[in-house]
Protein backbone atom coordinates (compact mmCIF):
# COMPACT_ATOMS: atom_id res chain seq x y z
CA UNK A 1 0.00 0.00 0.00
CA UNK A 2 1.43 3.81 -0.81
CA UNK A 3 2.58 5.23 2.20
CA UNK A 4 -0.12 8.18 0.96
CA UNK A 5 -2.52 6.08 2.53
CA UNK A 6 -1.41 5.15 5.70
CA UNK A 7 -3.38 6.51 9.27
CA UNK A 8 -5.99 7.90 7.55
CA UNK A 9 -8.62 8.79 9.71
CA UNK A 10 -11.43 6.77 7.90
CA UNK A 11 -10.76 3.64 6.85
CA UNK A 12 -13.65 3.53 4.41
CA UNK A 13 -15.25 6.46 2.31
CA UNK A 14 -18.39 6.09 0.20
CA UNK A 15 -18.73 8.15 -2.55
CA UNK A 16 -22.69 7.57 -3.09
CA UNK A 17 -26.12 9.03 -3.14
CA UNK A 18 -26.78 6.91 -7.03
CA UNK A 19 -29.22 6.25 -5.72
CA UNK A 20 -29.51 7.46 -1.95
CA UNK A 21 -31.74 4.55 -0.86
CA UNK A 22 -29.39 2.12 -2.08
CA UNK A 23 -26.41 4.23 -0.70
CA UNK A 24 -28.06 3.65 2.86
CA UNK A 25 -28.93 0.34 2.33
CA UNK A 26 -25.25 -0.55 1.85
CA UNK A 27 -24.16 1.07 4.72
CA UNK A 28 -26.32 -0.90 6.70
CA UNK A 29 -25.45 -3.68 5.06
CA UNK A 30 -22.00 -3.17 6.23
CA UNK A 31 -22.69 -2.52 9.60
CA UNK A 32 -24.89 -5.60 9.94
CA UNK A 33 -21.70 -8.16 8.10
CA UNK A 34 -19.19 -6.21 10.10
CA UNK A 35 -18.31 -8.55 13.32
CA UNK A 36 -18.36 -6.16 16.34
CA UNK A 37 -19.07 -6.36 19.62
CA UNK A 38 -19.69 -2.45 20.27
CA UNK A 39 -19.63 0.70 18.31
CA UNK A 40 -16.09 1.07 18.67
CA UNK A 41 -15.54 -2.22 16.62
CA UNK A 42 -16.95 -0.94 14.03
CA UNK A 43 -15.36 0.59 10.46
CA UNK A 44 -14.63 4.85 11.01
CA UNK A 45 -16.63 5.49 7.34
CA UNK A 46 -17.41 8.94 5.50
CA UNK A 47 -20.50 8.37 3.35
CA UNK A 48 -21.39 11.32 0.88
CA UNK A 49 -24.73 11.16 -0.35
CA UNK A 50 -23.61 13.34 -3.65
CA UNK A 51 -27.41 12.70 -5.18
CA UNK A 52 -27.31 15.36 -7.84
CA UNK A 53 -24.68 13.50 -9.78
CA UNK A 54 -26.17 13.49 -13.29
CA UNK A 55 -27.91 10.46 -14.25
CA UNK A 56 -24.87 8.13 -15.31
CA UNK A 57 -26.93 5.82 -18.30
CA UNK A 58 -28.11 9.17 -19.71
CA UNK A 59 -24.55 10.47 -19.78
CA UNK A 60 -23.39 7.45 -21.74
CA UNK A 61 -25.95 6.89 -24.39
CA UNK A 62 -28.17 10.08 -24.63
CA UNK A 63 -25.69 12.64 -24.59
CA UNK A 64 -26.59 13.87 -21.01
CA UNK A 65 -24.39 15.91 -19.20
CA UNK A 66 -21.48 13.99 -17.98
CA UNK A 67 -20.95 12.82 -14.11
CA UNK A 68 -17.17 13.19 -14.02
CA UNK A 69 -16.63 16.51 -12.60
CA UNK A 70 -19.24 15.73 -9.90
CA UNK A 71 -17.54 12.32 -8.94
CA UNK A 72 -13.99 13.11 -9.29
CA UNK A 73 -15.03 16.31 -6.97
CA UNK A 74 -16.47 13.40 -4.62
CA UNK A 75 -13.07 11.02 -4.41
CA UNK A 76 -11.51 14.21 -3.67
CA UNK A 77 -13.51 15.40 -1.24
CA UNK A 78 -12.77 11.79 0.18
CA UNK A 79 -9.54 12.29 0.19
CA UNK A 80 -9.21 15.52 1.84
CA UNK A 81 -11.26 14.19 5.12
CA UNK A 82 -9.19 11.42 5.12
CA UNK A 83 -9.95 7.88 3.83
CA UNK A 84 -8.21 5.44 3.12
CA UNK A 85 -9.87 3.17 0.89
CA UNK A 86 -13.74 4.08 -1.34
CA UNK A 87 -15.92 2.55 -2.98
CA UNK A 88 -19.09 3.67 -5.43
CA UNK A 89 -22.18 2.11 -4.78
CA UNK A 90 -23.44 2.38 -8.87
CA UNK A 91 -22.28 -0.38 -10.85
CA UNK A 92 -22.61 2.18 -14.02
CA UNK A 93 -20.45 4.90 -12.78
CA UNK A 94 -17.90 2.35 -12.91
CA UNK A 95 -17.80 2.79 -16.37
CA UNK A 96 -16.36 6.18 -15.70
CA UNK A 97 -13.76 4.95 -13.67
CA UNK A 98 -10.68 5.54 -15.44
CA UNK A 99 -11.62 9.24 -15.13
CA UNK A 100 -11.78 9.23 -11.49
CA UNK A 101 -9.66 6.97 -9.75
CA UNK A 102 -6.38 8.12 -11.29
CA UNK A 103 -4.60 9.00 -7.89
CA UNK A 104 -2.73 7.67 -5.61
CA UNK A 105 -3.53 8.71 -2.16
CA UNK A 106 -6.83 6.73 -1.77
CA UNK A 107 -7.60 2.94 -2.73
CA UNK A 108 -10.48 2.01 -4.86
CA UNK A 109 -12.17 -1.25 -4.32
CA UNK A 110 -14.06 -1.94 -7.59
CA UNK A 111 -17.38 -3.73 -7.12
CA UNK A 112 -17.35 -4.97 -10.50
CA UNK A 113 -13.96 -6.22 -10.72
CA UNK A 114 -14.68 -8.26 -7.15
CA UNK A 115 -17.99 -9.20 -8.49
CA UNK A 116 -16.40 -10.73 -11.41
CA UNK A 117 -13.50 -12.73 -9.21
CA UNK A 118 -16.47 -13.82 -6.99
CA UNK A 119 -18.30 -15.02 -9.46
CA UNK A 120 -15.09 -17.14 -11.05
CA UNK A 121 -14.43 -19.05 -7.24
CA UNK A 122 -18.44 -19.80 -7.19
CA UNK A 123 -20.07 -19.71 -10.11
CA UNK A 124 -17.87 -21.06 -12.64
CA UNK A 125 -18.67 -22.05 -16.37
CA UNK A 126 -22.88 -21.13 -14.86
CA UNK A 127 -24.75 -18.71 -17.16
CA UNK A 128 -24.78 -15.22 -15.64
CA UNK A 129 -27.74 -13.14 -16.71
CA UNK A 130 -26.63 -9.60 -15.87
CA UNK A 131 -29.93 -6.88 -14.51
CA UNK A 132 -28.50 -3.61 -14.99
CA UNK A 133 -29.21 0.10 -16.34
CA UNK A 134 -28.96 -0.09 -20.33
CA UNK A 135 -25.52 1.84 -19.20
CA UNK A 136 -24.11 -0.96 -17.68
CA UNK A 137 -25.29 -3.39 -20.26
CA UNK A 138 -24.54 -1.57 -23.23
CA UNK A 139 -21.24 -0.68 -21.84
CA UNK A 140 -20.51 -4.56 -21.57
CA UNK A 141 -18.40 -3.46 -18.33
CA UNK A 142 -19.34 -6.91 -16.78
CA UNK A 143 -18.60 -8.64 -20.10
CA UNK A 144 -14.62 -8.13 -20.72
CA UNK A 145 -13.61 -11.75 -19.07
CA UNK A 146 -13.94 -14.14 -21.52
CA UNK A 147 -13.83 -17.11 -18.54
CA UNK A 148 -17.48 -15.82 -17.37
CA UNK A 149 -20.58 -16.88 -19.06
CA UNK A 150 -21.95 -13.40 -19.43
CA UNK A 151 -25.43 -12.81 -20.84
CA UNK A 152 -28.30 -10.30 -20.95
CA UNK A 153 -31.62 -10.34 -21.23
CA UNK A 154 -34.23 -9.94 -24.38
CA UNK A 155 -34.74 -5.93 -25.38
CA UNK A 156 -38.28 -6.80 -23.95
CA UNK A 157 -37.17 -7.61 -20.55
CA UNK A 158 -34.03 -5.21 -20.43
CA UNK A 159 -36.87 -2.24 -21.06
CA UNK A 160 -38.99 -3.99 -18.02
CA UNK A 161 -35.46 -3.92 -15.59
CA UNK A 162 -34.98 -0.05 -16.83
CA UNK A 163 -38.38 0.70 -15.12
CA UNK A 164 -38.11 -1.41 -12.00
CA UNK A 165 -34.89 0.70 -11.65
CA UNK A 166 -36.06 4.35 -12.19
CA UNK A 167 -39.40 3.56 -10.47
CA UNK A 168 -37.24 2.62 -7.78
CA UNK A 169 -35.53 5.77 -7.17
CA UNK A 170 -38.87 7.44 -7.98
CA UNK A 171 -40.02 5.66 -4.37
CA UNK A 172 -42.05 2.55 -5.96
CA UNK A 173 -41.71 -0.98 -4.68
CA UNK A 174 -41.18 -3.07 -7.64
CA UNK A 175 -40.49 -6.08 -5.92
CA UNK A 176 -43.01 -8.65 -7.65
CA UNK A 177 -41.59 -7.29 -11.14
CA UNK A 178 -38.39 -8.33 -10.36
CA UNK A 179 -38.91 -11.44 -8.90
CA UNK A 180 -41.59 -12.25 -11.93
CA UNK A 181 -37.33 -11.91 -14.24
CA UNK A 182 -35.39 -14.14 -11.74
CA UNK A 183 -38.26 -16.48 -11.52
CA UNK A 184 -38.49 -17.06 -15.24
CA UNK A 185 -35.11 -19.36 -14.60
CA UNK A 186 -34.05 -18.71 -18.20
CA UNK A 187 -30.26 -18.46 -16.92
CA UNK A 188 -28.14 -20.58 -14.12
CA UNK A 189 -28.31 -17.36 -11.79
CA UNK A 190 -29.12 -13.82 -12.18
CA UNK A 191 -26.92 -10.55 -10.93
CA UNK A 192 -28.30 -7.72 -8.91
CA UNK A 193 -25.64 -5.37 -11.55
CA UNK A 194 -27.77 -2.12 -10.04
CA UNK A 195 -27.48 -1.15 -6.82
CA UNK A 196 -31.16 -0.27 -7.05
CA UNK A 197 -31.72 -4.32 -7.56
CA UNK A 198 -29.71 -4.92 -5.15
CA UNK A 199 -32.21 -3.21 -2.50
CA UNK A 200 -34.18 -5.88 -3.11
CA UNK A 201 -31.79 -9.04 -2.73
CA UNK A 202 -33.62 -10.21 0.86
CA UNK A 203 -36.60 -10.75 -0.13
CA UNK A 204 -35.93 -12.38 -3.87
CA UNK A 205 -36.35 -15.97 -4.15
CA UNK A 206 -33.96 -17.91 -7.00
CA UNK A 207 -30.70 -17.94 -7.83
CA UNK A 208 -29.21 -14.42 -7.34
CA UNK A 209 -25.66 -12.85 -7.09
CA UNK A 210 -25.48 -9.56 -5.52
CA UNK A 211 -23.06 -7.39 -7.02
CA UNK A 212 -23.32 -4.71 -3.80
CA UNK A 213 -22.48 -7.35 -1.01
CA UNK A 214 -20.19 -8.76 -2.89
CA UNK A 215 -19.33 -5.01 -2.17
CA UNK A 216 -19.78 -4.89 1.21
CA UNK A 217 -18.02 -8.20 2.05
CA UNK A 218 -14.92 -6.98 0.38
CA UNK A 219 -15.12 -3.44 1.86
CA UNK A 220 -14.91 -5.23 5.64
CA UNK A 221 -12.03 -7.28 4.66
CA UNK A 222 -9.90 -5.00 3.18
CA UNK A 223 -10.39 -2.16 6.16
CA UNK A 224 -9.20 -5.13 8.09
CA UNK A 225 -12.13 -6.58 9.66
CA UNK A 226 -13.77 -9.75 9.93
CA UNK A 227 -17.44 -10.44 8.34
CA UNK A 228 -19.76 -11.68 10.70
CA UNK A 229 -21.38 -15.04 10.41
CA UNK A 230 -24.65 -15.14 9.63
CA UNK A 231 -26.88 -18.36 10.34
CA UNK B 1 -29.57 32.24 8.87
CA UNK B 2 -25.92 33.40 9.02
CA UNK B 3 -24.53 34.05 5.61
CA UNK B 4 -21.08 32.08 6.37
CA UNK B 5 -23.75 29.07 5.77
CA UNK B 6 -25.36 29.62 2.64
CA UNK B 7 -24.36 27.85 -0.59
CA UNK B 8 -22.75 25.27 1.40
CA UNK B 9 -22.04 21.96 -0.84
CA UNK B 10 -23.82 19.45 1.17
CA UNK B 11 -27.39 20.79 3.02
CA UNK B 12 -26.97 18.16 5.73
CA UNK B 13 -24.29 16.66 8.11
CA UNK B 14 -24.71 13.87 9.76
CA UNK B 15 -22.25 13.56 13.09
CA UNK B 16 -23.06 9.62 13.69
CA UNK B 17 -22.01 6.24 14.53
CA UNK B 18 -23.18 6.36 17.60
CA UNK B 19 -24.31 3.74 16.99
CA UNK B 20 -23.36 3.23 13.64
CA UNK B 21 -26.69 1.24 12.69
CA UNK B 22 -28.59 3.65 14.06
CA UNK B 23 -26.97 6.19 11.75
CA UNK B 24 -27.68 3.94 8.77
CA UNK B 25 -31.35 3.67 9.73
CA UNK B 26 -31.88 7.52 10.34
CA UNK B 27 -29.88 7.76 6.64
CA UNK B 28 -32.70 5.32 5.24
CA UNK B 29 -35.39 7.16 7.37
CA UNK B 30 -34.41 10.07 6.01
CA UNK B 31 -34.14 8.85 2.32
CA UNK B 32 -37.40 7.41 2.71
CA UNK B 33 -39.64 10.29 4.05
CA UNK B 34 -37.76 12.85 1.41
CA UNK B 35 -40.48 13.81 -1.73
CA UNK B 36 -38.85 12.59 -4.69
CA UNK B 37 -38.42 11.70 -8.05
CA UNK B 38 -35.32 10.63 -8.76
CA UNK B 39 -32.09 10.87 -7.21
CA UNK B 40 -31.62 14.41 -8.02
CA UNK B 41 -34.67 15.69 -5.74
CA UNK B 42 -33.18 14.02 -2.74
CA UNK B 43 -30.96 16.05 0.33
CA UNK B 44 -27.19 15.92 -0.29
CA UNK B 45 -25.40 14.68 2.61
CA UNK B 46 -22.17 13.54 4.59
CA UNK B 47 -22.61 10.99 6.96
CA UNK B 48 -19.38 10.66 9.51
CA UNK B 49 -19.44 7.00 11.27
CA UNK B 50 -17.46 8.21 13.78
CA UNK B 51 -17.99 5.08 15.98
CA UNK B 52 -15.03 5.12 17.90
CA UNK B 53 -16.21 8.67 20.12
CA UNK B 54 -16.16 7.03 23.40
CA UNK B 55 -19.19 6.10 25.47
CA UNK B 56 -21.32 8.82 26.23
CA UNK B 57 -22.78 7.42 29.17
CA UNK B 58 -19.71 6.20 30.75
CA UNK B 59 -18.04 9.74 30.26
CA UNK B 60 -21.05 11.22 32.39
CA UNK B 61 -21.46 9.07 35.00
CA UNK B 62 -18.55 6.47 35.23
CA UNK B 63 -15.68 8.76 34.57
CA UNK B 64 -15.25 7.75 31.19
CA UNK B 65 -12.93 8.81 28.64
CA UNK B 66 -14.75 12.44 27.44
CA UNK B 67 -16.48 12.20 23.93
CA UNK B 68 -15.82 15.74 23.56
CA UNK B 69 -12.98 15.80 21.20
CA UNK B 70 -13.86 13.69 18.81
CA UNK B 71 -17.72 15.49 18.67
CA UNK B 72 -15.76 18.34 17.97
CA UNK B 73 -13.54 16.99 15.10
CA UNK B 74 -16.55 15.65 13.69
CA UNK B 75 -18.39 18.86 13.76
CA UNK B 76 -15.38 20.36 12.51
CA UNK B 77 -15.38 18.30 9.33
CA UNK B 78 -18.43 18.38 8.30
CA UNK B 79 -18.05 22.10 8.78
CA UNK B 80 -14.90 21.93 6.25
CA UNK B 81 -16.34 19.59 3.82
CA UNK B 82 -19.26 22.28 3.22
CA UNK B 83 -22.65 21.35 5.21
CA UNK B 84 -25.14 23.60 6.49
CA UNK B 85 -27.26 22.06 8.81
CA UNK B 86 -26.01 19.37 10.79
CA UNK B 87 -27.28 16.77 13.79
CA UNK B 88 -26.06 14.17 15.51
CA UNK B 89 -28.25 10.98 16.35
CA UNK B 90 -27.04 9.85 19.61
CA UNK B 91 -29.49 11.23 22.70
CA UNK B 92 -26.94 11.06 25.04
CA UNK B 93 -24.66 13.15 23.31
CA UNK B 94 -26.76 16.27 23.15
CA UNK B 95 -25.77 16.30 27.27
CA UNK B 96 -22.33 17.40 25.76
CA UNK B 97 -23.75 19.91 22.84
CA UNK B 98 -23.06 23.17 24.66
CA UNK B 99 -18.92 22.09 24.02
CA UNK B 100 -19.74 20.98 19.89
CA UNK B 101 -22.09 23.72 18.40
CA UNK B 102 -20.66 26.80 19.76
CA UNK B 103 -19.73 28.06 16.09
CA UNK B 104 -21.75 29.82 13.19
CA UNK B 105 -20.48 28.27 10.65
CA UNK B 106 -23.11 25.60 10.65
CA UNK B 107 -26.87 25.78 12.08
CA UNK B 108 -27.25 22.93 14.50
CA UNK B 109 -31.00 21.05 14.50
CA UNK B 110 -31.31 19.48 18.28
CA UNK B 111 -32.75 16.27 18.21
CA UNK B 112 -34.09 17.14 21.95
CA UNK B 113 -35.56 20.45 21.85
CA UNK B 114 -37.33 19.24 18.41
CA UNK B 115 -38.97 16.00 20.35
CA UNK B 116 -39.86 18.44 23.19
CA UNK B 117 -41.66 20.78 20.74
CA UNK B 118 -42.91 18.24 19.14
CA UNK B 119 -44.49 15.91 22.36
CA UNK B 120 -45.91 19.55 23.51
CA UNK B 121 -47.75 20.11 20.43
CA UNK B 122 -49.32 16.60 19.73
CA UNK B 123 -49.18 15.04 23.51
CA UNK B 124 -49.72 17.86 25.69
CA UNK B 125 -50.54 16.71 28.64
CA UNK B 126 -49.96 13.06 28.47
CA UNK B 127 -47.65 11.20 30.97
CA UNK B 128 -44.61 10.30 28.87
CA UNK B 129 -41.97 7.44 30.11
CA UNK B 130 -38.34 8.37 28.44
CA UNK B 131 -36.53 4.96 27.35
CA UNK B 132 -32.71 6.01 26.85
CA UNK B 133 -29.13 5.39 28.23
CA UNK B 134 -28.65 5.80 31.87
CA UNK B 135 -26.45 8.89 30.68
CA UNK B 136 -29.83 10.57 29.01
CA UNK B 137 -31.99 9.61 32.20
CA UNK B 138 -29.76 10.71 34.97
CA UNK B 139 -28.50 13.82 32.97
CA UNK B 140 -32.41 15.05 32.77
CA UNK B 141 -32.18 15.83 29.03
CA UNK B 142 -35.68 15.91 28.54
CA UNK B 143 -36.96 16.77 31.95
CA UNK B 144 -35.72 20.29 31.19
CA UNK B 145 -39.23 22.00 30.21
CA UNK B 146 -42.04 21.90 33.24
CA UNK B 147 -44.83 21.90 30.64
CA UNK B 148 -43.83 18.37 29.47
CA UNK B 149 -44.83 15.61 31.97
CA UNK B 150 -41.43 13.11 31.70
CA UNK B 151 -41.38 10.25 33.81
CA UNK B 152 -38.74 7.50 33.78
CA UNK B 153 -38.88 3.62 34.54
CA UNK B 154 -37.98 2.35 37.56
CA UNK B 155 -34.54 0.70 38.54
CA UNK B 156 -35.08 -2.48 37.20
CA UNK B 157 -36.52 -1.47 33.66
CA UNK B 158 -34.14 1.10 33.88
CA UNK B 159 -31.62 -1.68 33.91
CA UNK B 160 -33.23 -3.79 31.01
CA UNK B 161 -33.84 -0.69 29.15
CA UNK B 162 -29.81 -0.09 28.99
CA UNK B 163 -29.20 -3.87 28.11
CA UNK B 164 -31.43 -4.03 25.01
CA UNK B 165 -29.39 -1.13 23.87
CA UNK B 166 -26.10 -2.35 24.62
CA UNK B 167 -26.91 -5.69 22.99
CA UNK B 168 -28.18 -4.05 20.15
CA UNK B 169 -24.89 -2.72 19.58
CA UNK B 170 -23.56 -5.67 19.34
CA UNK B 171 -25.82 -7.19 17.00
CA UNK B 172 -28.72 -8.89 18.87
CA UNK B 173 -32.47 -8.92 18.13
CA UNK B 174 -33.74 -7.51 21.39
CA UNK B 175 -37.28 -6.19 20.22
CA UNK B 176 -39.12 -9.04 22.51
CA UNK B 177 -37.77 -6.94 25.18
CA UNK B 178 -38.72 -3.62 24.61
CA UNK B 179 -41.59 -4.67 23.42
CA UNK B 180 -42.56 -6.09 26.76
CA UNK B 181 -41.75 -3.13 28.55
CA UNK B 182 -44.17 -0.69 26.05
CA UNK B 183 -47.18 -3.18 26.52
CA UNK B 184 -46.85 -2.62 30.26
CA UNK B 185 -48.53 0.48 29.85
CA UNK B 186 -47.97 1.91 32.72
CA UNK B 187 -47.14 5.59 31.25
CA UNK B 188 -49.66 7.00 28.33
CA UNK B 189 -46.55 7.06 25.51
CA UNK B 190 -43.39 6.18 25.26
CA UNK B 191 -40.55 8.04 24.17
CA UNK B 192 -37.53 6.51 21.87
CA UNK B 193 -34.67 8.45 22.99
CA UNK B 194 -32.11 6.22 22.28
CA UNK B 195 -31.05 5.92 18.63
CA UNK B 196 -30.40 2.27 19.43
CA UNK B 197 -34.21 1.59 20.28
CA UNK B 198 -35.41 3.92 17.50
CA UNK B 199 -34.22 1.11 15.16
CA UNK B 200 -37.51 -1.07 16.46
CA UNK B 201 -39.86 1.53 16.28
CA UNK B 202 -41.57 0.41 12.72
CA UNK B 203 -42.04 -3.02 14.55
CA UNK B 204 -43.21 -1.79 17.98
CA UNK B 205 -46.97 -1.72 18.94
CA UNK B 206 -48.31 0.69 21.32
CA UNK B 207 -47.74 4.52 21.79
CA UNK B 208 -44.87 5.45 20.99
CA UNK B 209 -43.06 8.77 19.79
CA UNK B 210 -39.70 8.13 18.34
CA UNK B 211 -36.63 10.82 18.68
CA UNK B 212 -35.04 9.81 15.16
CA UNK B 213 -38.56 10.22 13.73
CA UNK B 214 -39.26 13.60 14.56
CA UNK B 215 -35.23 14.52 14.16
CA UNK B 216 -35.89 13.09 10.26
CA UNK B 217 -38.66 15.16 9.53
CA UNK B 218 -37.06 18.47 10.60
CA UNK B 219 -34.27 17.88 8.92
CA UNK B 220 -36.12 17.12 5.63
CA UNK B 221 -37.60 20.47 6.41
CA UNK B 222 -35.15 22.43 7.21
CA UNK B 223 -33.00 21.20 4.08
CA UNK B 224 -35.69 22.83 2.56
CA UNK B 225 -37.85 19.41 1.10
CA UNK B 226 -41.15 18.45 1.28
CA UNK B 227 -41.92 15.22 3.37
CA UNK B 228 -43.74 12.39 1.75
CA UNK B 229 -46.61 11.30 2.75
CA UNK B 230 -47.14 7.86 4.09
CA UNK B 231 -50.51 5.98 3.55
Amino acid sequence: MNKNIINKRYKLGILGGMGPLATAKLYERIVNLTDAKNDQDHIEMCILNNCTIPDRTKAIFENGESPVEKLQEGVNQLIEIGCENFIVPCNTAHYFKDKYIQNDKINFIDMIEETIKYIKENFYGLKVCVLATIGTVMSNIYGKDKEVNINYPCEFTQKEVMEIIYQTKAGFDMFDKLQTIVSSEKYDVYLLACTELSIYKDRLEGNVIDAMDVLAIKAIEKCGKRVKKID
